[in-house]
């Protein structure tokens, strides 16, 4: 049976923050012609807050750690100011969108990651995805946006990667669609050169991957990204691609495959 | 036809701000047998909050003017902050709690308040609520949980006052519903004596509230929220109450009658 099409958009932040980014972004979003999902984070926007409110950011290996303070910090900035933002501009492209963490309709239900090494705070890693509830509010019309919330299903919110919850939720989907992943940053795909937009790998397999993170071309911030995207092919997904802010119009970006 | 039941309930702010006070009224909501919506606000804590940014509140006639900052610090706190933690300890309770702002599904359109003799800024006015909407949502199992936050349908996120996104919604579901509404606040009811919590007027008709009214018995920020409820009885509603944090579970307070 032919699945019918889905896409996912993960929006990186430094598009979230750039009206003159985001704007294409959400242009290409609104014409897309299948079911579609956004999720986005906000981290700069929080450590901005943070530093205001006297709550610096404290990150280990770019995760942040939450603690009480920190964790309204980053609710406010994720599901309040940019997931409603969002909301309002999809909404007026046309776009019915609803704006969700993991606590609303119980969609994402995670835990507070245990603590080893490292107490992460109000960190959640994600035990479920209620696909056939993303899945019922898709066929009421609505477009889900995703913010980095999740919660305990104990009455705790808790700070989610947004990439995590981008291939946990698409995962969780290629059961009901034919699922395409795009990941939207400031630059228009993988570079062979970081300093030159022009080098973009428009096909990447996963040995190539292996290739190039061997020769240091691919490196630092990039990996868990890849990784990820790799992984969620490998789980299902029918597309995975990592691309800039006119990537959804244009079909461009770098496309990974197996 | 009968209508089925539904019950609005409106939390006031002091109770939003008081653990002690907010864990009865949710554990009344979640013992409630019948389809049910929360609204809400959340003004003291948005105002201690751009006090601490450097963006004090500027209030005239209780009403917030709302320039871009301030517009800001009211999404984060009541779409953010306390829309998320009330649908997490809703969730926690094992209601299917749902956080909205107007923008969300485009439920609630509004328009930003036309100037006349002063400019609120970014508060908005309601235009329409969408009753087959909402109505979908509940008949989905979701519980609403309504925040302070319109938009424009333009792309301009609006701040409205809660009691009037109450009251509206409220109104506007009379159609499909037989409608209770409780505003719950940290009194136990209309008093008498202010002082006196235990001089509750169990039951208020509209020539009472007239006569208590003139005797200056009730006076001042009572009166907004008394002349919508009565005007919300002449709208069709089933049953408005006026009561504390137990009103939900005991059926205490202060009953309107027309």
């Amino acid at each position: 049976m032919k699945l019918p099409a889905l896409q996912i958009v993960k929006i990186g932040g430094k598009i979230l923050e750039n009206a003159a980014l985001l704007a294409p972004v959400l242009q290409g979003f609104a014409e897309l012609e299948v079911p579609a999902i956004l999720v986005h984070g906000g981290g700069k926007k929080a450590s901005e807050l943070g530093d205001r409110l006297g709550t610096p950011a404290r990150m280990v290996d770019g995760r942040r750690i939450t603690d009480a303070a920190t964790l309204d910090i980053v609710t406010m900035v994720y599901a309040g100011l940019y997931n409603k933002q969002l909301v309002a501009r999809l909404q007026a492209t046309g776009i019915n969108a609803l704006g969700l963490t993991g606590a609303d309709g119980n969609l994402i239900r995670a835990h507070k990651r245990v603590v080893r090494d490292l107490d992460y705070g109000f960190v959640g890693d994600i035990d479920a995805i209620d696909a056939e509830g993303i899945h019922q509010l898709l066929t009421a019309g609505f477009t889900p946006v995703f913010c980095a919330i999740t919660h305990d299903k104990q009455g705790q919110l808790l700070n989610t990667n947004a990439d995590t919850i981008t291939s946990e939720v698409a995962r969780a989907l290629t059961a009901r669609y034919a699922v395409q992943l795009l990941y939207c940053f400031e630059k228009p795909g993988v570079l062979l050169d970081p300093d030159d937009d022009t080098s973009v790998i428009s096909e990447l397999s996963f040995e190539q991957y292996q290739h190039y993170q061997a020769q240091g071309v691919i490196h630092s911030g990039m990996l868990p990204k890849l990784d990820n995207a790799f992984a969620g092919l490998r789980a299902g997904l029918q597309e995975v691609r990592i691309g800039g802010p006119g990537a959804l119009a244009t079909g461009g970006g770098t496309r990974l495959k197996l």
